[in-house]
């Protein structure tokens, strides 16, 4: 295990194939567009060493049965996914940000643990084998890994192998004796700039005559080939400015990954041209992930409402008055954290170990975190007022200028200062329209994917049947 | 155990102190305002042999280690909670309608376990040994138990011992020797006509000066001095009618309990006088059944989806027309089922033996059952389309008359026949505007005051404090 | 203009041709299941005389310059079709129903008044004058007129020809010298009982081959060969019960109608083969009919929140308690009306001389007016409790009864007696799960033919188009 | 009248005493932070000379009976407000921006003509002919007007008087012979960098005690005294880079105005230090700016429909797969434009001859646009995509680096090329979480002040008057 400065100093290490601005980014411990999210993560592994978070931050290792970070580990029982929720959940609440780094890559491992022992259960292929020392790999040097599903894509009414670009998806380019050289567009890969390796796996089911796309491997995120574009986010630019119009407590990052000829050694490679184990692997992610995405939305919704109350509180006004709201905040909050717990209790062991929570539920859960947040986003602009709604507030510059700065924060000043009341606002600008939203609409797969599941997992037709009967009809 | 048939026999048995139109109902499973719900609870019984539903109707007994009927038996696990859940959904998947008489009453018995736990612990009393061997005699006699909470309540601004009329809610009258005499009026109990006993508690927290309130106790349901009064429903004379403007598939049933005097022996007594636990009551019982209630109405919206369905079929209408609308449904009906067993999940055994949700979501629960089915039903009215809205359709008199009843079924006929038609919309209507309403809005207690509960017990001051940190305050 | 009771005694002069549950309803003013329709538009006629009602009851005619019954004359302007839209929100504060006989048929007559001026303009007939003639008859002998759009339909997924039952639509049978006989079945006709006249309209639009489903004509309602037989309502029954377990203030009917080889004379057709008309008459029926039907669901919902407010205080209960849920279904009310108001406003005069609301407008009211009122539905339900949810309150007979009544109405009392609570709980009953409720959701067509209508009228080119500009795309 | 380029410059004349960034805005009409929004007013201009625009820009003077650009005359009608609506609409789907500048100061002007007349009549003061006077200079100038209302406001929990500083409210702070002298922040101004005056109004109902914030006056922008700080918007650094970041076609400003001892002459101020009429103000600003607020939102969801349907046509999507999503965001925009076109015409004409459209329903308008754009915003990123919802798309500088920019470009490539999308991305991201958000929810006052003026003004006693006739009480 590795302390966050640990942590740190392994980053460093890593070659610089990261850019932001047209520009590269020497030091992503530094720089303003990654130290945040590299912050995050470095608290989380941090959390491994406090007694009150080491819990959940740290988990038994399926290999060695030592204390490892769970992001290390197998999910093999309902309470590992629960941790994995209860991780992200606290992250927000500790860091208000996600936990990028330590997320997906995690999560796509343990759906590829299944998905590669059927994969050679059915070809007497031995990639699983290759997984289980990648994993042991991962956890003797305390790596993190960003997971990379979604490709470019291009013109979304065509499949991959009929796009006008090649390179508009992941693909193996080359088939060597000792690896594979593949080449691609990966897209918006959370975690990218904290990460130690890049887990890469298809981001939608294949069929056959796509084997090209067809492919799951992982290498160091510094591999020779990658170039790593860090993306814009909204109002990104302040994380580099002096002030607070930015909190610095914690982040995001997404990056556009450019494989351009990348070598991968056989035994990093996982799926290699199996198209039918894409839609495999795609089903085990989703419930893996879906499900435990609900405590990540009300973490999210959790720092909506502590930034909210702090506000209103610090605006001479009690919580009494917007009880209602918040309320209905904490209902939104909880929903979705309790209906994932739901589906992971619903879950069952696969063969091969991992705990996979219900489909059902877990996609049912992603169609609610893309719509019940926008209502506490909406509370909490409503409750915050003006200020907090479209951010028209005075910047750092003009609250401390020396000519009328004074003037603003004694006007601006209430119960609280002007500067708290101005810190407060901007943290909840942040969260609803600024850097720190996170995604949960879109991130992790489309709802209107997640209904399409629904529309396949319930049983449709036995509802029809019970109806007849309790009519009296067809009962005979 | 009993089948369904023993079950009957034994109903038979009761003295005649029930009412409906003002006359006595003689035969509860003959009479047509009680027969539906006495075959619904009658099917409950004969589950326990059918080996598809053994495992979630029957339990192990947690005092004779046997298989019982699971409403004899102490829930002591989160599996034996989703149990409980489960038969919810799959009695309204297999009915149509709820399971009242094996509903509230055993759910009350288990949070009494826990309240008289704790009361003997503190007060030295043994109160639960005497429900430890009411427990015994409901599993050998396989008993169904109506749960009573609502009381009459009178002037709702003030409390039980403020009323004008003393009878507005239950209370002890006398305290004799050999036990207490008790008088006043339940409300709107659930499952009266079909159980064997009625478990009589608190409504609502209770403060000192309203001790003669402060009382739980069980009694048969024709003991001398009880009388009780079964309730109307929309459209409830359809159920005395020959036709099938009403499905006969199950049905629900509500009583007011008037207690005249009525001699309760102390071995049956389980609270008297203890205002302090009234509350502790209620917060066990409202945490075991406002988490399995999502199963509950998610087994309402699967008849719905299916009645629908079925509907439209009839009409030469495909699924593919109201997929969205479906999904929307089943969205709604996982939403609440998954949330609940969250809620279970995230509960822990309390020291007397019997598992209790997590009070936060299963409040959270109640909020969205009060909600959620109300735009399920809508969506069931859309894709039904006018005659499910309002039920205007022809009567069975009119379809079947000689004189024009032809003409009619010809003109309705589609894909199916007209008879068809009518009953499938016949039942959409009762489901969302008839008898089969079930009432999940207010059934086991308000919303609104499941938000208190919200309010009371979601950390808002430790939101606001990572809030703060997070905006760069309070951190030095 | 006719008195209230002159319009009743017209009303006794007509044949007997309606039925319900198979048997012949001999007077529509006395009959339970017609009786309280009739009494609500016998209230449309005596509005005439009562200075405050007169000015929107009573309109100026457009033939005779006269002072008419306001459903006897054409809408010129915005301010008639306003009338219109307050005489449904009247009628609701006024008898808790809708105005069945003076709505649909009025409304149809003033969209046949454009489509037969279009029609005979392109096709030199003479329908228009016929229709001139009609309307003056209707004034001159002041009639209430039901409108029958809705066929049986049949098998959904085929035209009217391709029916394999004939009947399933109205259509011509037989065309002769003096007229046309007309045979088939119109489904859910609004207000048949209390009308004197039945106008016959297509229900949709009508291609090629369908000329025989192409027909708008006038009948009275006792016309030779026609049977209507009302359909049921919920709780319909309760309206022949003694007691108060249903309202008697007002009602509303629909009736399903047979043709049976029905002869028409030709001055009473208004369509007869032009397919191409069904769907213009379409086009101005629902432009007129939906911009005021939103007036018509705020009606209904005031009666809700004047009902659960009285509720309430005879509970005990102050309105601020439910405040918030009140000024909800306020504002889901007003939404409703205030966009019917937009949407007449933004119409426009057609060359005939009636007022067309904007088409766009009105049917984005169609859409609300069938989602907002179940909000509104739940809320009234939230705030009445349990009773007003399901209904479950003893019936009449038992709060009646010589041996228990009175216990039950002293337990009920509160700030107001027993049966003052129970009138008004069951009239919250009726209004959102009984007999009162009136059909906003599929009354008047559906809901998602109304959004194929916002599909079909919406610039989206255009809007595209912009974006582009905006987005700096497009401009050179 | 003047043209656009008139306009511009018009304001280069003014004094700089405007701020961004703690330094001055030496030319509003270059500095990245006030251009769009002069360029949006520029362009409200030049629609009063272009043929398809002038019958809405432009208006007849209730002075002088000439034609002048709208915001310089008063509104008489129903149909002038309608107007005032259209602009709002238009000026969106013209620029993507809102028209401030002629915005809040004319509806202040149109509410102070109408209290100014009451005040008058009251008073026997001359505040109404100042106002005609000063009508008249505005349209002999044709001058853009900005409207101030909110103060800083400070403790919330405490009215103006009480404040520790007396600068949180705008107020008088000596009268002299010939004028008043005013000091105090007004916050989050609308439209102060493109206008040439600014009418400062009272932000809320004051009462005895309050007479120095009773103050209702018009100064230059540049008057001696006042500092003007253009606030932050989210991605507000966007507009001074190069690319496409930012789209550049209209753009909003907001600023705090710190009063710091401004001279006013007497023949400027319209109210001063009559209490009663600054809430006799808020309810005539209110109404009549809460009515076509509906259409300023309809305009905004306008290009989130055009942007989302660009951006997935350029995706290789067709429309009809969010056809569902499409409808329902019109569905909401063409509702909150609808109502207001019904708050109009169920206003009235003032004595002073101002028209005043309904408050009850101009404040349900209100209400209404607070929630139904989160939801069509919402719709906007689902059917946009992970980059819409929180930009992560790489920066212009990163799609055109000459390292790696092309391989980005061609992989982003669809239907369109990479450009278009980036572009229509972006677009999206600044309509929903950028600089684009128009501040429908707190703008003009928050939405629970609306539920207030519901609150007050529905008449609650009458239904359940109504209701309890209804129910067979309270009749005889």
């Amino acid at each position: 295990m590795k302390t966050g400065n640990q942590y740190r100093k392994s980053l460093k290490q890593l070659a610089p194939n990261l850019y932001k601005w047209g520009k590269p980014i020497k030091d992503v411990t530094r720089h303003a567009a990654t130290r945040l999210h590299v912050k995050a993560i470095a608290d989380c592994y941090d959390a491994g060493f406090d007694p009150e978070h080491a819990a959940i931050f740290t988990g038994e290792s399926h290999l060695t049965g030592k204390r490892a970070h769970r992001w290390n580990t197998l999910m093999r029982s309902a309470d590992d996914v629960v941790a994995n929720a209860r991780i992200k959940r606290a992250q927000f609440q500790r860091t208000g940000a996600c936990h990028g780094a330590t997320c997906a890559g995690w999560t796509a491992l343990n759906a590829l643990w299944a998905t590669t022992w059927e994969l050679d259960q059915a070809e007497g292929t031995d990639y699983h084998r290759r997984l289980e020392n990648y994993f042991r790999y991962l956890e003797e040097n305390a790596l993190a890994t960003a997971g990379a599903l979604t490709d470019a894509k291009g013109d979304r009414s065509l499949g991959p192998a009929a796009q006008s670009e090649a390179d508009q998806y992941l693909h193996i380019k080359e088939v060597r004796d000792d690896g594979i050289v593949v080449r691609g567009v990966k897209a918006q890969i959370c975690g990218v700039a904290a990460a130690h390796e890049i887990v890469c796996v298809p981001g939608g089911g294949l069929k056959e005559g796509e084997e090209a796309f067809a492919v799951a491997f992982a290498v160091p995120r510094d591999v020779a080939g990658l170039t790593a574009v860090e993306t814009r986010r909204p109002s990104d630019t302040r994380d580099e400015e002096e002030g607070w119009d930015a909190p610095r407590a914690g982040g995001v990052g997404q990056a556009f990954l450019l494989f351009d000829d990348v070598f991968v050694p056989n035994e990093r490679v996982f799926i290699q041209g199996q198209t039918r184990y894409a839609g495999v692997f795609i089903n085990h992610f989703t419930a893996l992930y879906r499900a435990p995405i609900g405590a990540c939305v009300a973490g999210q919704g959790d720092v909506m409402i502590g930034a909210v109350l702090a506000l209103a509180e610090a605006g001479g006004l009690s919580q009494k008055v917007f009880q209602e709201k918040l309320t209905r905040m904490a209902i939104n909050n909880e929903t979705t954290f309790g209906l994932g717990l739901g589906a992971i209790l619903q879950g069952q062991a696969h063969p091969s170990g991992v705990w996979i929570p219900d489909p059902l539920l877990a996609h049912i859960n992603k169609v609610q975190v893309a719509m019940l947040p926008y209502e506490t986003k909406r509370l909490a602009q409503e409750i915050g007022g003006g200020i907090t709604e479209t951010g028209c507030f005075p910047s750092w510059q003009d609250l401390t200028s020396p000519l009328y700065g004074d003037k603003l924060l004694t006007a601006l000043a209430a119960v609280s200062d002007g500067e708290t009341r101005a810190r407060l606002a901007r943290l909840v600008e942040w969260l609803t329209v600024g850097g720190g939203i996170p995604g949960c609409l879109n991130g992790g797969g489309s709802p209107d994917g997640a209904r399409l599941v629904v529309r396949a997992l319930e049983p449709w037709k036995k509802f029809a049947t019970n109806a007849r009967r309790i009519a009296g009809l067809d009962q005979n």
